[in-house]
């Protein structure tokens, strides 16, 4: 627990951290998992001095889930590679309480041997340490902006399929799913609509066996008619993170998506209808059902939040207020 | 939608259910679906008037889980035999959006198949017609009560792993996870700790080659060190549902974990247990956080919930309308 004095300047720290300053980044992070009220104000500030053009036109916000095992730490080393042969600056959350990458010293050892021990262009920030899942959505939305304000690429990831409180397709711009081989219940899953369909699919360990070959033509069976995303063709590819396979390509992929965002005018607008989300649940985390219907209801509320493009601590504390205003102390 | 004059009178309903008279329990499930004041009001009388005896101490309560495509709804007919020629009554509430059962004629079908069609000792309701999971969770519990007060088993069915509404795992005196041989998903969520333990496992199809035991034999790896269940042994077997092999040792496992929980003195507590969460999480949903804090927060309102031994509505509602008066109109 740092002393109140220590907290930073919320103004000065935005500015670093648009110059790329790591320590910056990771100063900005530790203030938005500090619960106290005047960490909770200096936050505020903090992500209304982050410049809009950057967290809501800039940046590839890129969710990656999977179940574990399926080689998502190996693979998001492997992008990573590609990403800084691209000259793309890249950062990491890592939600994922089953992963290498939470787990702290594996992945940070994959990346140096993969690109070089000293670049300072990769930041890895891990939210698993809590345990227990509890909490952590609440923080990825802000931590995520903070990322976008700094670096090329984030990646975010997570467990997705039954990990109950992070749903990152709703946080990120592209979702890729990680399965692995011989998969069955994620082509169930998604068979069944239980699974929401991911922007990009990739089945890893391709060196291994048939098996990834078959899973991918199961899952792209699954993937049988096209799914919601607007004219948005769901890639289907394998790749292997060990030996290098596939990754040019699941790179452009994901690059593919975000330009198909970008040509048709989705990025701007999906961004802020995540903080309007973001900042909803937060609400009916805290109030309820009944405080939603109190400040006028799901779809109202969406609409003028995305509507009022202000930044979300300032938002969600405008909203949390009038609720609290409406409560006798006895 | 019924005219208000129709509602049933709660206490006769009450009188009829615990006759095992069907029609009685379709129209108490009728009641608990309905929303408008009076039919709430009548649901609350009825769930006051069954028999205690018969909620809290009788019967068996059993959460069937798994991915869809394991073949839970096959393995039901199965065990809904088994049961039968046992002399058992049985009702089946089924929530998985994906299942067959849910879906409607098909287990009716299999049912009729398997064990006669005229048989009028079980009981099938489906709740997922309501789609998107949405509002199902707050059903379960009461339903479940009205068929414990009807029928010897009482088996709630759901997918488990992925279905964010539904932790039929805190719901149900005994829970059976239901795989499919190579499922690699499951026993990758069991091993890292995403999925709950369940107290049966079993891998279903074990006709199809010699995947099920290889599955089998995973599971069991992912089941060391032994789970949290104060000393119950997780048993870990095949079954085959078409071929009708494993059935019997099966519902004798399901069987065995009832007599281990009476034997310890947890049947009763549980389920008061699982009403208190139930009630908690219904008020959370309605009052968020804040809600819970407002009244005393969760351990102490959890204890004196299970203290009190009131029927459910009778608790929720006071809880409900304490939490009301505390709001301005504005």
């Amino acid at each position: 627990m740092q002393a109140l004095h220590a907290l930073p300047d919320p103004e000065a720290l935005a500015e670093s951290i648009s110059h790329q300053d790591r320590s910056a980044v990771a100063k900005a992070l530790n203030l938005l998992d500090d619960k106290r009220p005047e960490a909770r104000q200096r936050a505020a500030r903090l992500l209304a001095a982050l410049p809009k053009q950057r967290l809501y036109r800039s940046g590839h916000l890129i969710g990656l889930t999977g179940p574990p095992g399926a080689g998502k730490s190996s693979l998001t080393a492997a992008l990573v590679r590609v990403w800084r042969k691209r000259g793309l600056t890249v950062g990491i959350l890592a939600v994922d309480p089953s992963s290498p990458i939470s787990g702290g010293a594996l992945l940070g050892d994959r990346l140096r041997m993969l690109s070089g021990s000293s670049d300072a262009s990769v930041f890895i920030r891990s939210l698993a340490c809590r345990g227990e899942f509890g909490g952590l959505s609440a923080e990825v939305w802000p931590m995520s902006l903070v990322m976008l304000a700094a670096f090329d690429m984030v990646l975010v990831e997570t467990v997705g399929v039954g990990q109950k409180e992070i749903d990152v397709s709703k946080l990120t711009d592209t979702t890729c799913f990680v399965a692995q081989p011989a998969s069955g219940d994620s082509v169930q899953f998604l068979k069944a609509g239980i699974m929401e369909v991911p922007h990009v699919l990739v089945v890893n360990k391709s060196d291994v066996g048939n098996a990834a070959r078959k899973t991918l033509s199961e899952l792209r069976a699954s993937l049988q008619p096209p799914s919601h995303t607007e004219g948005w063709q769901v890639p289907a590819l394998t790749a292997s993170a060990t030996v290098g396979t596939g990754i040019e390509a699941l790179a452009d992929s994901i690059e593919a998506h975000r330009t198909w965002l970008v040509e048709k005018g989705l990025l701007a607008p999906g961004r802020r209808r995540f903080q309007a989300e973001w900042i909803i649940k937060r609400l009916a985390e805290e109030f309820g059902r009944f405080g939603i219907e109190t400040l006028g209801g799901r779809s109202t509320l969406l609409s003028s939040l995305v509507e009022a493009q202000r930044p979300p601590f300032e938002q969600y504390d405008a909203l949390r207020h009038r609720l609290l205003a409406r409560w006798h102390d006895d």
